[in-house]
């Protein structure tokens, strides 16, 4: 496997950890931590405690933002802002 | 002048794009948006609404991801996530 996708929403922050650990442990080398709107700190918390807390040989590959836009079901479009963390194996 | 700050905090998200775009146009070859907390996700918001919005020519240059100790009055030691974005004239 090389790469799996963890996306962040909005439940609480150790569900995202246990989803990203048990990508790496399962044999990932990479994971990719994504999320948009108000989860992107969530994110950001995810990251840091996986590499800070349980896997130290975990570092931080690349980070990118980007937009992207919604369309509600009323037709109104609004901008969104993501990110992606890539986490990679040492 | 080489590099500039813009600390993001709570306030509306315009107020900072105003002062990257103030840093940017009084010269600046690069700003660091910087946050912490819930308020990561307002950083990204001021680097896009900057770079797609207003200047099209700004790129991001780098994305850093960090951990702070803080300590409350009562002593409590808490973490939280950090987020440099580098913006920069290209």
């Amino acid at each position: 496997m090389a790469e799996q996708v963890v996306y962040v929403g909005n439940k609480p922050v150790m569900n995202y950890v246990l989803a990203t650990l048990t990508q790496l442990n399962e044999g990932a080398d990479e994971v990719v931590i994504k999320a948009r709107g108000r989860a992107i700190s969530r994110a950001v918390d995810v990251a840091e405690i996986v590499r800070n807390r349980f896997m130290p040989g975990v570092q931080v590959k690349e980070i990118k933002i980007d937009t992207e836009e919604l369309e509600s079901e009323q037709g109104r479009r609004s901008n969104v802002s993501t990110i992606e963390i890539v986490l990679a194996k040492g």
